[in-house]
């Protein structure tokens, strides 16, 4: 169900047992190929193609776009949200749906500057409300197998505004791919440090990280499907109720 | 131009004498007959009909959806940001493009909710940032003439999922009006006492407030065009320059 | 009742139905011809006089004198409270009785950068409390017609440091009124642009704005007497209880 | 000088060596016979006393009255400031007038409660500005050899409704003092334990601590005058500067 | 009882009369011959030594070292918790046991710097938590007589790296004195004003105040024990329940 | 180095090269088994450790012994931060040490809970200071290839306490070990679905999660030098500088 077309007394008449779905992105640089809205205009993406299959099991609100993106702010056009500004989103979205007694919320990330903020988010609401289901994850972590599978350059996972983000854009949005302004970028030798914060104007010539030249739509297909299906079946089994020791 | 289709190199060539347009909407309740994402839909149907004219004059930010909707909490589907989420990512929007030496911005807001909290953002920035302009209206503010002369019920403005409100829709998306639903409401006598806070589910039955069965798509173009002719040249004036005393 | 004046054992006493009622000022500057505290004198003084003809209907705090004068800080003495602060002392004040069974309140404001403010903190304070009742508004407000007929001048309205408020200041304070030095600013054409926000400094050429040299003490008089009888009226009808629909 | 009753061009002409002095003080229950706003009325005479002696030497702001008061809260009446709404309000204040060019901030206070966020406040200001200088104390504390001299009861300083306290009271605003109300309370044994917090409910039986009876206004003349010659002398030094080590 | 080395069912069992005790300190610069640890270790070795006596009435966590000291900044390597920062650990202790029961809470402070961010938080703390108990207090208050009779320099208390505090340290930490660098510090006369906020750079040269050169173990170990006898006696007090009036 | 123990002139002298280490650790229930401060002194442990072999290369704070540790608050003793403390403190501890010309920021974490914070914390700070060098990491996260190579349960990386978390106690404070409580806990088959927030009271029975009986302080020493032998590595490249791209 999306949320956004409904009625509410629509909404009113929805089994509690619904997940509540929250797509998250950004809009931020995605090097010379790709726009702003990548990250966005993908976790939509996947999360409709999934909502068209799962029917009254999810409850899609529209997405958060305005991500954490403070990595990328040296790059114009980058916005990004204060932090504080980011965790009361998420949780403005929920504790506005819980005193209706919905109970299970699920967010699907687009962008991986998001994934630590959506953890801390997501802890928060579950220490204010115990008795309720918290639970968020990157579409890609879905499409992980795929994505080895797919791609033939060196990266085997998705990184920014490389392979695997062109190819899906180029399956999902093909005329805002920047078809000739494509190229590798991020592609010195990796610091032999663990852990380090690094900004893309640091790490990055243009911005983008990985081959984006290798990207090609059948491969941007592949690896939406396996996100698709992977979320599908998560979702559903949130839905379904699943068991716990103690519970 | 689209922020959201741009890439950052794009962005970058800009004029910065462009003024960034922030569309702000809601998620609410819009009675039986309206969905929830009304406010957000009229609000970037205009915003982006006035890019459409506007060009480089112009660069529109997606719309912040998620608004301040405390007073329609009570019905079940609405979301609303807490009040420092609110001003937060308004402020997250424009500090993240002033370094780059963008100056001028301004909110079309489609959500009364948001006047006042859209007034306190804009006065922190310009408090913050005495140099820059910040702006905001109500798409409708530039359609109060027009609403004046074809509405025919006895409400001449817009109120909230009124014969103004479920006209324009009518216009822009007419496939999500509930044609069957469409009820007046919220009519019964006004008490006589100046300035109150109420909410929806205190002075209305089903939640909308006027004269919803009075709609017609024809009373939606007109309204609609009013306001993006205002708007058109109201934005036009500020990327043009426009002298204050002393300045 | 004056709140500052009494006993605990005597607010123990009073009715429930009491309108707590709370002026809001500013300390601020208002030209060479107007002391800073001009809007808290008002607000006060108004306040004071309502609250002389209402007795057990209304409660009445002290001055919150500390205003949002952000767009006055260019001028030497302006103290501005910080949004947060200006919020939090509003929200203070009504959660310190409503403990105590007091559940009206009601803003009686008395400078314009305060009325949004004071309108976000009522709407918070509201979505709280939805059982209690919430209002504000300039006292203004109520003298808009008296305002109309009695001033001379080309602007019908208050303004700042204007005919109206030097004619109130003449009314209640006239030795701090500096007759000397009283000009007419801020007349420069208007931009045709809607919406801005403005700093004073932007747009007078010593604070006030306004036709200041035709003020009398007699114009003062007639706008403070409308304000207080339409604060009495609309203050008393919050005492006596009306009802809304569908409560 | 009182800031509230200057305009901004005089305030413009004031040396930068004058020390701007902020009262607080309170709106709290002081038992059955002194009235809530007894320790803003104190602050603020005495605070008036010391400007009228010091002319140009101190630059009075109006009382910041809502005081820190949780302590009292269980008695109707009483208004307390969050504390970060009470910490706002003083920053306000000072930052308001730094751009200016003040630099020399003192707080005099009238009530116990607000001592530790007081520190608080100049602390964290000082921290930010830590050129400028900043004070605060109890206008009690210059009149404690007084008060041991002039009280006859067993405490031999300033609690709450006490013999001091109200002797100030009938000194400065006797037609406030309930003279038929007047009782002693707070009297049990003290426990011998060091360093808790209480609240009033707690410690007295009808919210005043000390020996009321034994007030006369003479004795609350003594006090008065040694509070306004210390406070005289220490802000004057304050503004002809003194000299600490290695700066 | 050690809270950092009992498991979970180990606290479960405990009386919920126990008194939890905080010890507070700081990381900050004690001139040139004491540890920036010199108060984490003075407040926790008392504290230790306490609960080695009070054993099953005392419930003591680890030391919140993270010390609101902006008033050293200047110094290299002190370390000063944001004010916030200082507020929101001691409330995080405190409400993290309170849902389990526990109801009396006493902290055992070491640094003169967060005798009033301590207060703050207590009053904090009780105004949400009314019927339990809190309580702050220096562990050196307890030693003021033993300071008076043991120490031979012209200051009788307890300042920062002087007399009394080197003494502390050759007690309980010798071997991190710097006995070549001893040196007396800020001695210069002090002003005439009362109640100033001045940063260590101010007033002293190398940033210890006092007479460390007189310092002796002897001394130290007096001290000590005077602080550990008083805690003792006043936390027992606590934890065998006193009653007040009204109560 | 250890800050705690130095003076600050000996930290005035150091090289501004020097990677400020701050470990986090929490206290938090680990089971019927384990000390509430298994974490922290096992962070603490393995950094003094590091710092004993590099020297003058690393400058180590004292632990932020206050974790995250919400999913433990409902069993009894854990202390867990509100997340804006724990943020805050990361941030006091950086900034306190910025102004003197330290630039290169690790947090070495010993607590699961705290990674997201410090993801967050870390990126607030590179934000603010995009010249500065920030990172983080589990000590585990240098020990994965041994812990796969010594620990003999079904599990081969570090839960809670755990096989692997236990052996570590069991090298490091085997005093604190609880050998006759030692109990496999957690086992549940794992629910299929990905990416939900769980607290411990749900998944485990007694607290533990994994094969604490299988523990030996073999296994323990080999995991504990591991650690310590990779962040020796990692720590002493960040202090020698490397490169990236386009610095």
């Amino acid at each position: 169900m999306k949320l956004a077309e409904m009625t509410w007394p629509e909404v009113e008449l929805l089994s509690r047992d619904i997940v509540v779905v929250i797509p998250t992105g950004s809009l931020e640089q995605h090097g010379p190929h790709l726009p702003l809205f990548t990250d966005s205009i993908l976790a939509t993406a996947v999360s409709e193609a999934v909502e068209a299959r799962l029917g009254e099991k999810m409850l899609l609100t529209p997405t958060l776009w305005l991500g954490a993106s403070g990595h990328h702010l040296k790059f114009a056009g980058t916005l990004s949200a204060k932090m504080q500004a980011y965790l009361g989103a998420v949780e403005s979205v929920v504790e506005s749906l819980i005193p209706h007694g919905f109970s299970k919320f699920f967010i699907v990330n687009g962008h991986g500057g998001n994934s630590e903020p959506n953890g801390v988010a997501m802890r928060m609401l579950k220490e204010k409300y115990p008795n309720r289901q918290f639970g968020h994850s990157g579409y890609y972590t879905f499409a992980e197998e795929a994505s080895r599978d797919v791609l033939t350059g060196p990266f085997k996972g998705i990184r920014h505004a490389c392979e695997a983000e062109v190819s899906l854009m180029m399956h999902v949005r093909p005329e805002l791919v920047r078809q000739s302004k494509l190229r590798d970028d991020g592609l010195a030798p990796e610091p032999s440090v663990v852990g380090m914060v690094h900004h893309f104007d640091e790490v990055t010539e243009e911005g983008s990280l990985g081959y984006a030249t290798l990207a090609t739509p059948e491969k941007g297909a592949a690896i939406f499907e396996a996100a698709v299906k992977g979320l599908v079946q998560n979702i559903s089994a949130i839905a379904d109720g699943y068991v716990f020791k103690g519970l």
